[in-house]
């Protein structure tokens, strides 16, 4: 059994914050500062230009991979961290369109993260070779499924809602029906136990600021179907995905297996803390993580819904449909983020009406949980939420 | 005047160390680990997800872009830092050919760093519009300049041999004939005086772990000239470049100016260190810099050819054709950075022959170079790179 008291001492958490906005950036890690520390003083300090062979950081992006391929389940070998979650959106594409080559249509949905679209239509507008981006309701994904869509890209769970996609259903079915997938696994690595090499996914792409807890900008990480890697010619083909980067030769060769999708030089001192992050997750057990993620969500609902029946639950009500947050919709959601902050519970809002909230086993309890629920109705039912310092629009992360 | 004991003062160096190899990755500014440190407890551990708006994290590449725009010698608002120096050539050069869709000819030279080239080779591998990557002789640039040309991309100063080419002729020379350009200054900026705005490019990219002592995997900067970059479509188009990140629109509108060459969430932990290293610049002009620079130049290779006339200097010997290196030419010049450093003097070396020497005055001076020539000298003359120890070969970065 996972011990969650352990877990969650491991974790930085303001006094008398209830922090249920890990899905937007997780808590600081204790060990974290300690280890940015050390890489900071004792590798780049000490050992300058030569901590790339003897502080390993040539190769952290790979065993940073592995460790999080470990949470997604993807085999040895088949991760590689970098970047930002757009670019590795875009190495994904830009790869699966090529896969594809005789189909011109990618297929998304309106819960997929915007950049994701953004950065498909960026690329779209750079081949000027006819393929169209079409995006249609979470719903209507699985009957749009036919034989003109060269590629179907996804997140699985809804930022809005906390939609869950079924990822293997849907991928068994588009690659019946000879469709490239790329699934974003954005709110789900760390959310719930996945089986992203056994799906047979081609591609899948994440970030590790989110429920891994790397801290602002950490870098995001890619994972290539290890039978496919081989054949992927990397669009983005920097150096350090080079066969052979210090033979500095004037033309690209790529790597063999997923180094091909590395690109520029690794972001060292992100790495450090992702690695201090990626510490938590030793010893936890993904079917425990979900069952008590799924416990904390369902204590949320049940307590909002007999405390404040005003409020209107966007999300699945059925656990399995949903991934690890709970979207409530309220006409005055807004003010009232900011009337819980002010109170020391910290979600986050999404216009025109969402109030989203993280449940993150590894820090937040059952009790924390159940606080937060009487919080928020006090707010809703007492109208807390009308007064002017909690109406100030500004930009909400 | 500027004052180098002082900025000397601001670096740590390991005891006997002589660094002559911060044109590959600077190093430890004190200040940053303490930085680093602030902005993990104070600002991600206590500020959480407000961080972005509390902290000032969003708009940290902007202002740190601003910080190195002195530097380089470009207005307010027309630098953004992000992401690696490989996609910040790959969002300009994508923009670059754009400008001049009725040309297919990208220019550059064999002294440009390999990523750069491979960069453009997997953008035209993907664009798949005729597009030909041409690679001369440094030499042979100024006389290749034809009307044929869509994009000239060149790194100013030669990894290999410092080498640099005459930014402002070239530039008004390639544009008269209608060709976009791109400058990298990966060993420009940091490294001597720049007046990238007044040479009216487009286009010029950098990076900040050499000569700007950010720390391994820092962020990368892109400038894009102000009168352009509204019209440019960003190849790249992730959401923090959109013009209303927060409305979680279905398109893709670009940010204003400098805004949209944005992509995905930027690296707070490797900014905070950025900006720490940043603050050793204030106080230091560009004029004394490049004074101080030539004059350490100058110094090591006047020593190095008296005290050891076998090598043979790959460098320009006029200092105004040179940048911030020297490189001498010498057979068993692998073996001699490997005993170089066992004596404390860190230099790196570049196949087949080249060893590089990095001339920084922020934290190097005159005296220090003095001592690495006497050791350089002795180790040579000795023959003591015969010694088995130093011939293994590794990775060498």
């Amino acid at each position: 059994m996972t011990d969650f008291n352990k877990t969650r001492a491991m974790f930085h958490l303001p006094e008398g914050v209830i922090y249920l906005d890990g899905n937007s950036l997780g808590p600081l890690p204790k060990a974290a500062t300690a280890r940015v520390k050390a890489m900071m003083a004792d590798e780049w300090g000490e050992m300058l230009i030569t901590g790339w062979n003897k502080a390993g950081w040539f190769m952290q992006p790979n065993r940073l991979g592995d460790r999080i391929g470990r949470l997604i389940g993807t085999p040895p070998g088949s991760v590689m961290v970098g970047d930002t979650l757009s670019i590795k959106v875009y190495q994904a594409l830009a790869a699966a369109l090529e896969m594809n080559p005789s189909r011109k249509i990618v297929l998304s949905d309106n819960g997929n993260f915007p950049s994701d679209l953004y950065m498909a239509r960026g690329l779209i507008g750079s081949l000027q070779q006819g393929h169209v981006l079409e995006v249609v309701n979470p719903e209507a994904v699985d009957t749009r499924l036919r034989d003109d869509i060269a590629v179907l890209m996804l997140t699985q769970v809804d930022y809005r809602t906390g939609r869950m996609h079924d990822m293997a259903a849907i991928t068994a079915k588009a690659q019946a029906m000879g469709i490239v997938v790329i699934w974003d696994l954005a709110h789900s690595a760390g959310a719930f136990a996945l089986d992203v090499g056994g799906c047979g996914a081609e591609f899948a792409v994440g970030c590790t600021y989110k429920y891994l807890n790397g801290g602002p900008g950490a870098p995001a990480f890619i994972y290539v179907r290890p039978d496919l890697v081989d054949k992927v010619r990397p669009a983005l083909s920097g150096w350090l995905g080079h066969e052979a980067p210090f033979d500095f030769d004037l033309n690209y060769r790529p790597g063999a297996g997923i180094m091909r999708m590395r690109v520029g030089t690794p972001p060292v001192i992100q790495m450090a803390a992702l690695d201090a992050a990626l510490d938590a997750w030793e010893g936890v057990d993904m079917g425990d993580l979900r069952t008590a993620s799924v416990n904390l969500c369902e204590i949320f609902i049940e307590e909002v819904e007999r405390l404040c029946p005003s409020l209107h639950l966007q999300s699945p009500r059925d656990a399995q449909m949903r991934g690890s947050q709970v979207s409530f919709g309220f006409e005055h959601g807004f003010a009232t983020i900011q009337a819980l902050a002010a109170r020391g519970v910290i979600g986050d809002f999404r216009a025109p009406d969402t109030m989203r909230f993280g449940f993150t086993p590894l820090y937040i309890s059952p009790d924390q949980v159940r606080r937060a629920a009487v919080v928020l109705a006090d707010i809703v039912n007492s109208r807390a939420y009308e007064a002017p310092e909690f109406s100030q629009r500004g930009a909400v992360t």
